[in-house]
C-alpha cells in the first residue's frame, strides 16, 4: 500500500480501521470496519450480521449485553446492503468463513438501504441482468470477475515476460476484414467508420516493427446470435509474430493458457471453490495439448455419429463432441481454406488446406482460441482479396505489409470472456464480463 | 522464453538462430540473425549493413573477402526493409549502437522490399500517418510505443498490487454521461447505443461491490477539436474507490503517477535517451505534489495576464501557464460547481464548489487526470441529474447506487496518450497511439 492506510484513519485512541481481507493481521485486535451489511439474522439478546466490505465477508456477533440496546436495535433492523461502520474484537475461528469473527463493541448505519431487490429467493437471469450493477455485490458475480481480472493481469504479464510488445489496436476501422454483415457502424464526421471485429492485421502490421506484440481491447460484432457463447461486445487477445510458423504460434497458445490457468489456480482458490470449479480439471492442464488435423476430427466426429461435411467449420455441438474426447484443451489444424480467412497461408503440402489452427476447450466449452500462419505471398494475398469480394483499396496498407519485407508470421485470438467461462465453470459467457451486451441487452 | 527458443531452431551443426536483444550473451560466437535491412553504406570491399529484427538494431560488417563476391552484391545492393538473414561472429564493441557488431560470414535476402516509402529526407507527419503501418518501423515510433506499452502494464501492476479489481467497463452504453454533442452513435438492433466517454459511472458501482476497482480502455469522443490534446479514440484508465474522499483520490493520483514514472525511467532508458527527453524533469516527480485551489490557480493566471472568468474551466494555455509555475505536477482542486460534471460531491465548506480536482503535468503538457469526490447524497443527484437535463430513467441505475448503501467514494480518470506523450515529451498526442484517430484520419 503506497497510499494512505486504512489503519491510518483512526483518530487518536480509535482502533484503527481496516478491512476484511486484513483481518489476519489483527487478532485479539479492537477494529473498526466499514462495508455493506450483506445478511443478517438475531434473537432478541444475539445478532449476527455478515459484514461485506469488498475484500471479504466476515460475521459480526452483536450482543444486546455488549453494544446497548440502542444500537442493537438499530443492528437488528438495519436493511440488507445498508452501510455499516462497526467495532470490535477480531477473533480466530476456523469454522467461520474466512477464519475470523468480530465480536463487536459498536455498530452504526453509514447510510440505510432501501429494500434491496435482490433477496435469497431465486430470480430469472433478465431480473439479475437488469440489476447487473446492485448483483455485482453478490458471491458468485464476485468470484467470477475477480476471476477475470487475475486473468487480464496475468496474460499481459506472460506477454511481457515472452518479449511482446504491447500494441493497442484501433476500435474505429475504415474497412471490414470478414465482411460487411456483423459490423457495427458509425457516422464518423461524414463518412463512415465501424467498430473493430479484431485487430490482427494491425498486429501483422506491428509485428514486422515489433517482431513480437498483441492487442488486448473490445471488439465487436453485431450478431444476431442467442447462444450462451455470444455477446455482441467482449475482449480479444491478439498476439502476432514475425518470423514464427503455425508450430510457434501452437506452441505459445499452450503455454500462455497453462501459466494462466496456474496464476488463477493461485491466486483465486476462494473464488474457484466457491463456483465450486472442479479444481483437478484445471489442475490437469499443461503442454502438450493434444494436436489433431481437420480431417482426423472429421473422423472422430462420423465414429460419434456426427456428420460433417467436408469444408464446413464445426458447429458449437461438433465442438463439444470433440473436446470431450481429451481431457486437456485440443488443438484443431489444418482446415480445409473455405472454413478460414482470405489471410491465411496455404498448405505447401496441399493447397486444398491452410496452416490455421483452432483451441477447443474442454468440458463443452468450445473454441475459445484460432489462429495460424499468415501468407506472406503477395501475389497470393492480392488473389484472395479479389476473391472474397474485398476492396483492395481499402486493404492496400496490408497488402503493403508484404511488399516489404515479407516474412513468415503467425499468431492467434483468444476471446477472454470464453476463456473465463472455461477457467469458472459457468455455462454462459454473459457472466464472465462486468456488464454484458447481447442482443436484447444495453442496459445498465 | 516458456516456448521454442530462437537458439533451437540451429539445425544440427547450424549457429543458433537468435535476436539483436540477447547479443550480450553470444560474445565471440558465431550466430544467425532474422530481421529487416534498417540502412546500409559500401564500397567496393566493405559493407555496413544495419540490421533491425524488432528487439533492436546492429552493425552488421561485410567484408567482400569473408561473405564472397555474389553474398556481397547482394547485400549492397538490397533494398532498404528487405528481409533478411545474417551469419556472423558477434563482437563486443562499446562504440557501436547497442554494443555489439557481428562480422558476417553470410548474407541472405528472405524477401526483397520495394522502394520504402519512407526514406531519410524529411516528411510531412500526413505523408507518415497515412504510412503509419510501415512508420512503426522507424525509431522514434518504436521508442514511443515502447514506452506506452510499459506504461500500460505498470498502471495495471500498480493497481493491482493495490488491491484493486480490474472492471472492465462497457463500450456500448444507452445514455450519454455528459451531453450528446461529441457522441459517437450506433445502430443497435434498432435501437440506438452510444460509444462510452468514460467507464466512471460504472466504476461507482463497481466500487460499491469490490471496494476498489479500475477500467482501462478506450473512449470515445467525436469532438471537432484539432488540437493537438485530442484524438476521437484514446484509452482512458479510471480507478473508483468506496469509503474514499477526494484525499484519498489525489494520493493515489500522485502515488500512481509517480510509480509508473519511475517504472519507465528503468525499463526505457534507451527509448527516452532515442527521444532526447530530459530525465531530471521525470526524476524530480515525486509525492507529494503541490496542490492549489481553483482560486489560487485563477490569482496565479492574473498575476501573469491570464484573465479567466471565474467559474470557466481552464483553457490550453492556461494550463501550460499554472503549470509553468511547478516543476512537479499540480493538482488544482475545489471548482466552482458549474464548472464540473453533474455528479461532483458539493463542498461542504462552500457549495458553490465542488469536490473535484485535475492534475496539470508539467512542460505545458497541461490535464493529465481529473476526477475527485462524488456525491453520495441521492436528492442532490437527482436535483443534478434534472438541472442538467439528463433523463432520470437513463440514470435509474446510477441513483440506486445511492439508494442501496450510499457511502462516500472518488476516483479519477486519466487520459493514456496525454501521459504516454508528456513522459515522452512529444509535441501531439496522435504520436502515442498505434493508429490514431482524428477528425480527419481514420486509415490506415
Amino acid at each position: 500500500m503506497l497510499h494512505r492506510k486504512d489503519s491510518d484513519l483512526g483518530g487518536a485512541g480509535e482502533p484503527p480501521v481496516v478491512t476484511v481481507g486484513s483481518l489476519d493481521r489483527y487478532d485479539g485486535k479492537v477494529v473498526r470496519l466499514r462495508g455493506w451489511l450483506y445478511q443478517g439474522r438475531s434473537s432478541g439478546k444475539i445478532a449476527f450480521l455478515m459484514l461485506r466490505d469488498g475484500t471479504g465477508i466476515v460475521q459480526c456477533v452483536a450482543g444486546r449485553a455488549d453494544v446497548g440496546d440502542e444500537m442493537f436495535d438499530t443492528a437488528r433492523h438495519a436493511t440488507r446492503e445498508s452501510a455499516i461502520e462497526v467495532t470490535g474484537a477480531v477473533k480466530k475461528d476456523d469454522r467461520a468463513p474466512g477464519g475470523f469473527e468480530l465480536l463487536l463493541s459498536a455498530f452504526d448505519v453509514v447510510s440505510a438501504a432501501a429494500e434491496f431487490p435482490i433477496g435469497k429467493k431465486s430470480h430469472g437471469t433478465s431480473f439479475l441482468m437488469d440489476h447487473r450493477h446492485l448483483w455485482l455485490r453478490s458471491k458468485r458475480p464476485h468470484a467470477i470477475l475477480r476471476i477475470r481480472s487475475t486473468v487480464s493481469l496475468a496474460i499481459r504479464s506472460f506477454f511481457d515476460r515472452e518479449g511482446f510488445t504491447l500494441l493497442d489496436a484501433p476500435i474505429f476501422t475504415p474497412a471490414a476484414c470478414e465482411g460487411t454483415s456483423t459490423l457495427f457502424e458509425t457516422d464518423y464526421f461524414d463518412t463512415k467508420a465501424y467498430l473493430t471485429q479484431s485487430g490482427q492485421l494491425y498486429m501483422e502490421a506491428g509485428a514486422m516493427a515489433f517482431r513480437k506484440v498483441y492487442c488486448f481491447g473490445p471488439t465487436f460484432r453485431a450478431e444476431k446470435s442467442k447462444t450462451r457463447r455470444h455477446l455482441t461486445e467482449f475482449w480479444m487477445l491478439e498476439p502476432e509474430m514475425a518470423y514464427a510458423d503455425l508450430d510457434d504460434a501452437v506452441e505459445l497458445a499452450e503455454h500462455m493458457v497453462t501459466d494462466v490457468t496456474r496464476v488463477v489456480l493461485d491466486r483465486n482458490a476462494a473464488d474457484l471453490e466457491l463456483l465450486e470449479r472442479d479444481r483437478s480439471k484445471l489442475e490437469a492442464i499443461a503442454p502438450p495439448f493434444p494436436r489433431i488435423t481437420y480431417d482426423e476430427a472429421l473422423a472422430i466426429l462420423a465414429e460419434k455419429g456426427m456428420a460433417v461435411k467436408w469444408g464446413d467449420d464445426f458447429g458449437g455441438d461438433d465442438e463439444t463432441v470433440l473436446a470431450e474426447s481429451f481431457d486437456k484443451p485440443v488443438f484443431v489444424w489444418k482446415w480445409p481454406k473455405e472454413a478460414k480467412a482470405f489471410y491465411m497461408k496455404s498448405d505447401p503440402d496441399d493447397d486444398r488446406y491452410v496452416l490455421g489452427v483452432d483451441l477447443l476447450a474442454p468440458e463443452g466449452y468450445g473454441e475459445i482460441i484460432g489462429g495460424g500462419e499468415r501468407t506472406d505471398d503477395l501475389a497470393y494475398l492480392e488473389k484472395q482479396i479479389d476473391a472474397h469480394g474485398l476492396e483492395p483499396e481499402s486493404f492496400a496498407w496490408y497488402t503493403d505489409l508484404r511488399r516489404y519485407g515479407s516474412v513468415p508470421h503467425s499468431g492467434f485470438g483468444m476471446g477472454l470472456e470464453r476463456f473465463v467461462g472455461w477457467l469458472c465453470g459457468t455455462h454462459h459467457v454473459r457472466e464472465t464480463i462486468p456488464f454484458p451486451r447481447t442482443i436484447n441487452r444495453l442496459y445498465p
